[in-house]
């Protein structure tokens, strides 16, 4: 039976059942999924909506008709450089489930480098009892870059732990609370973190972004002996060069990188093998199908009733 | 030039210039530091306070006037058994660096589990990019045995991250916004529990307390796979023997430890060897000196101003 309406998914997710997950949310619509091979050459003509992740090139050339394009991450860089990308609304994905697992993973990576879990793992290895110094939270700041919704979410937490929490945006945003910083107040906000946690989106301003630069002028007389780098935003801003350089040379002291240049991390990469980096693939903050579904679901019956549509891009700053 | 009032100091700390430290704090005291040779033999009688950590055996056979005793660490058992123990107020150290220290390694351990960092470590030394099935905090229940000082705290921040978190203690305590269980309610609280967080005081009753017994009541079925267990209160009260076996069988999926039974931890302990446990030198929360210094002196302050004593404890229930 095909239903009235109809829901383009295209999703380079590698999960299974994606289209058995979505249909209780939707079970008003004829869902099209993208990696089903039935579709090859399937006229996309007519379609309202779309929720894509890293969508096929010529999704837009196929595609011509819709009005919503809903990403499936928080990000929407993936979407971002798709020939042909229409000039609809193009919403990101906002949800609580999002947004504590990524508040999770920031938080045990900064305790991780604060309690300095690396070395005493090491030393476990060697079967050695030995008490490293380890100055408290309060002692030591995180520098948050990216106050979007998870910027802000970590920053509360990692208070809660007892972090002293600075935060950065290229708009200033003031936050009750926190010491904040714009663009013009970069290095500033830099010469004051001890641990830099990045969540900024990928734009062209930020491509490149965390570079020997930047590396060069974080705190150098800190509590944890050298600063250290966090990325949970996108592997594009930062210059794995330069990263590995500050890495070996002591700039830093150490990372914890979820994402890459290129996913997954190649096997060459010298990354993997730096006894002061923590590598996840990608999984700080799983973007959780029920949840997404759930969440464009909502958005699409508040555009139709006539409402605003939430958590829109703004095209010229790129989030 | 010997001072009029007299203190001593016994605390195997393993610290360098404990007097040094102290001295700011007690200006008006001549500190006689037990760990200083000069010292042997000296007349220890119309002394009396005493700051100590695991005394001298015959400590309270010289030191035969003592009013007041004061423990280096949150815990007393390290001076109940020792000889001639003289009946008179027993302070513990309760500090906000401590409490907050202990809340940060506890946390973290949870989060270690929660976010599978043993196994994503051991995949990165291998290249290997893969994505574990992690459960959000909040669908994960932590279990805090004793809640004291350092289990409230603890338990306030594990939900600040979302943890679902339950108490127990030995008599009933009731807190806002927490599910808790006393002597009668065991098996039921260990039932809930995904990871077993253990804070409890060294007494006759909790030694030897988390054996395979305790182990085979934890949650089964939880999200995790298996329960956890993470010990930061005392190492006598795991039967290590049986936690060995726990964690080898698989009814422990894994455990953090800060605690044993002989510490150093022996280098023939295969604790040391297991892929899913943390080992930390019993450095959850070290006694801060100048911190243990301020809270002796604001303590004998109060006592020599004929207020009570904070922070004393129940000869009877042994903390």
């Amino acid at each position: 039976m095909t239903r009235a309406r109809r829901i383009i998914i295209d999703l380079k997710f590698d999960r299974p059942d994606l289209v058995a997950g979505m249909q209780p949310y939707f079970p008003d619509f004829d869902i099209i999924d993208l990696a089903d091979k039935a579709q090859v050459g399937r006229d996309l003509t007519g379609i309202d909506y779309a929720i894509v992740w890293k969508p096929d090139a010529d999704l837009f050339t196929r595609a011509q008709d819709l009005k919503v394009l809903f990403s499936g991450g928080a990000g929407v860089d993936h979407v971002m450089a798709v020939p042909g990308l229409p000039d609809i609304p193009l919403v990101r994905f906002v949800d609580r489930n999002l947004t504590t697992r990524m508040s999770e993973w920031v938080v045990l990576q900064c305790l991780i480098h604060l309690r300095r879990v690396l070395p005493y793992l090491d030393q476990q290895k060697k079967r050695h009892w030995h008490e490293f110094i380890q100055p408290e939270a309060a002692e030591v700041t995180v520098g948050v870059m990216g106050l979007g919704v998870l910027g802000l979410d970590a920053a509360t937490k990692l208070k809660g732990l007892g972090f002293n929490v600075i935060g950065w945006s290229r708009t200033k945003k003031h936050i009750d609370g926190m010491e904040t910083f714009d663009a013009a107040g970069l290095d500033a906000f830099l010469g004051k973190t001890d641990i830099l946690v990045g969540l900024l989106p990928l734009t062209p301003e930020t491509t490149g972004f965390y570079n020997k630069t930047l590396f060069a002028k974080l705190k150098k007389d800190g509590p944890l002996g050298s600063p250290f780098f966090i990325n949970a935003g996108r592997g594009k801003s930062q210059n794995e060069d330069d990263l590995l350089a500050a890495l070996t040379d002591g700039t830093l002291g150490g990372a914890s990188l979820d994402v890459f240049a290129v996913e997954p991390l190649p096997q060459a990469s010298p990354l993997w093998a730096l006894d002061n980096v923590v590598i996840t693939p990608h999984a700080a903050a799983p973007s959780e199908p029920s949840a997404l579904f759930a969440h464009v679901r909502r958005e699409i019956d508040r555009y139709e009733a006539g409402e605003t549509l939430q958590f829109t891009i703004n095209r010229t700053t790129g989030y």
